[in-house]
């Protein structure tokens, strides 16, 4: 550590996160869904980046941008790092951009020293983590992995346009034999490390700037509908009624209730309704139909799934005292992971010498490396988010003082991973 | 009645409302909002119709289509009749229709025979009622009876298209003044009459083709947002959410609450939460910000106004116990109408000539004779509305029997006001 100037890295992550997060689609908070063309300047401005950092650079067949600090031996494994620089609407500066603005910064200062490393150091810009666009998150890991799902290909934005459309709109092949070369081969990675801000008030409220993550929980997402009958809102009695979005209000107030449950107190479960519409819908019309999602997470994926049957037969007993249809589709379930033991221990002794206390926590949200631990061992550090814990939020920050010591804690883990195999 | 031949109304209102619904700004389903191009087009065919009929037809500022069956003498009175055009998305056929097909086929009959009347029948076909493109119903009848809000110019659509800007591309003046001297001269006028579908089911139940309305219903609508802070999904616990839609939710079922509430059993209360939003939401984004609409009618102004009050304040008692921000904004307040008792009498009169018991009834909905009871004597006819009196879908119907009385008792009633004047 001592080789490094104070807020070397730091203040450079906070200024270029600044930078990046001039690409939006929207003018008025930071918002970049998938291949847009806010996406694509933030995925070429990452790129140069990297390219200034003394990295060889490809984009592959889903739009990652890849940037590759060079063992001398072109043979040698691979030590992976990365995270998403896509948003969520009107979303943070920090939130995924972290975890590529911060390996960039250790390999630039390795480059700058003639630093070499005995295995490449990738680094991962996902060109898509959120699902903001397609509602399919995780599509740019599970393409690395060779877990792609073709039929998010033929999925259609808001606008109707399919992603394969704004594949090729956006320059990429749009093929399934592309996205297929897009898989990397897990058996020369030595491990995956993702640096990320918290989004979550734990390392704030103990005062520590970094945190070794232990699990990442899962989640299920469901789009439920809830069909009533349109009418007239003057003339149909209260008595007679088939609202849908007076059985949908009760079954909001369900998952409110089942997941403060106390049965389930320190399991981590959370439930959110987020987006709500009534299609067609005007004031002086009762709801006709009603459409709904549901994101259930916890720290294991037992709590989850038991929340999860307990609020559809919730769902369906509303439903039938409503006199209301109901469908329930889930339209994502992603399996909670693991952190590497081995990993963690290594990157706790890096906490260490920063002079930081070891504190283990389990992950709330998802993150790519919860896919990626899918083929290699995988391990996170995560970043104190300001705010009171803000995060998917322009509120979202972070300090200069602690992005440095993330990059110091990842560049002596590089360290140590070289030492470990010399 | 012995004039006119079985159905010879009541085949031709219904055919004809049949081809006016080929105008519509949907193609799956009947939806005509003010000033698009199907409302133009739709217009002009109920143009064409009056000019058929016999009538002189003109337009006035705010797109009114006003066809005028003219008395020998040119300073004679007026009688008016008319409903509006517009409709609700995906609305009915009827509604508003059947208001302005029975006077014309009356007026056509009458110009058939030759029939002149003591007084002009001057039928009117109100460009705008529903409030659907600018959230300002009955904005064609305000300006009738000079009492229009040309606040209202400013109001923009969903697509940031002013008022204003929508009557000048529709070849309307689109002026303040203009708009001014489409208010008519309420001395001349003898009374206003309307047919319009029920909306409803007591005709149905009662076995009664038409029933003679004693009064209308206003109403109150308001904007109601709430807001709350948006953070993340995975991260954020129960404890520390500030979820603006849980907050809604709650508020919507209060309104469930208060107007089943036995305390106002018989007075006719209904609120209905026809839209909902939660503006940038994502399914992984706990609510920032919730909006809704709430409508509130009852029987009369009294238990209407108390039930607002009620909720507004349970509506605050909510947002402080949810840590929320709340604004309620009125967005519309219009006082419910009597119907005139000298009116309602001759038109009783009427529907018992056409061998009908005299069903008196209060309407729910609100309508155009609720504005032009402001400056002349107004009664209204209720025709049966089939399928269990669904309305404001695309299921509303009627039989053409039903239509043929409506025309009947219409025809009568000139007549008798024709005598009563002689």
């Amino acid at each position: 550590m001592d080789s490094t100037k104070s807020l070397q890295f730091g203040t450079e992550i906070i200024l270029q996160a600044e930078q990046l997060a001039g690409h939006s689609d929207d003018p008025d908070a930071l918002t970049v869904a998938y291949l847009t063309r806010a996406h694509q300047t933030a995925g070429a401005e990452i790129a140069s980046w990297m390219i200034t950092a003394g990295m060889q650079v490809r984009f592959d067949a889903v739009g990652n941008v890849i940037g590759r600090y060079e063992a001398a031996d072109p043979g040698a494994p691979i030590l992976m790092s990365g995270s998403h620089f896509d948003t969520v609407r009107h979303g943070g500066r920090f939130d995924g951009r972290l975890g590529i603005l911060t390996p960039i910064a250790v390999a630039s200062h390795l480059h700058e020293r003639g630093e070499r490393l005995p295995f490449h150091f990738d680094v991962v810009a996902f060109a898509e983590e959120e699902g903001l666009r397609f509602r399919t998150s995780f599509l740019a890991s599970s393409a690395l992995v060779g877990q792609f799902d073709y039929a998010r290909l033929d999925h259609r934005d808001a606008d109707g346009v399919t992603m394969r459309e704004a594949m090729c709109a956006a320059g990429l092949p749009g093929t399934e034999d592309a996205i297929a070369e897009a898989a990397i081969d897990s058996s020369r990675l030595l491990g995956y490390i993702e640096v990320h801000i918290e989004q979550g008030p734990v390392l704030l409220e103990r005062g520590l700037p970094v945190g070794v993550v232990t699990s990442i929980a899962g989640n299920v997402r469901q789009r439920i509908a809830v069909a009533g009958l349109a009418s007239h809102a003057g003339t149909t009695p209260m008595s007679m009624r088939r609202d849908a979005l007076a059985a949908a209000a009760e079954m909001i107030l369900a998952v409110q209730r089942r997941c403060t449950d106390l049965r389930d107190a320190g399991r981590a479960l959370v439930g959110t309704v987020g987006t709500i519409a009534v299609p067609q819908g005007a004031a002086n019309v009762v709801p006709g139909r009603c459409e709904f999602s549901l994101d259930i997470r916890a720290a294991d994926d037992v709590t989850r799934d038991a929340a999860v049957a307990d609020l559809d037969a919730e769902f369906e007993r509303i439903a039938a005292r409503c006199g209301v249809g109901l469908s329930i589709a889930q339209s994502m379930r992603v399996p909670g992971a693991t952190c590497s033991p081995r990993l963690m221990d290594r990157l706790a002794s890096s906490v260490e010498s920063a002079g930081v206390p070891v504190l283990r926590l389990a992950s709330g949200a998802g993150h790519d490396a919860m896919v990626m631990a899918r083929i290699t061992d995988a391990c996170m550090l995560f970043v104190r988010c300001g705010n009171g814990g803000i995060s998917h939020n322009p509120l979202e920050t972070m300090t200069a003082e602690d992005a440095d010591v993330a990059a110091r804690v990842l560049l002596d883990f590089l360290r140590r991973t070289a030492a470990e195999l010399g």
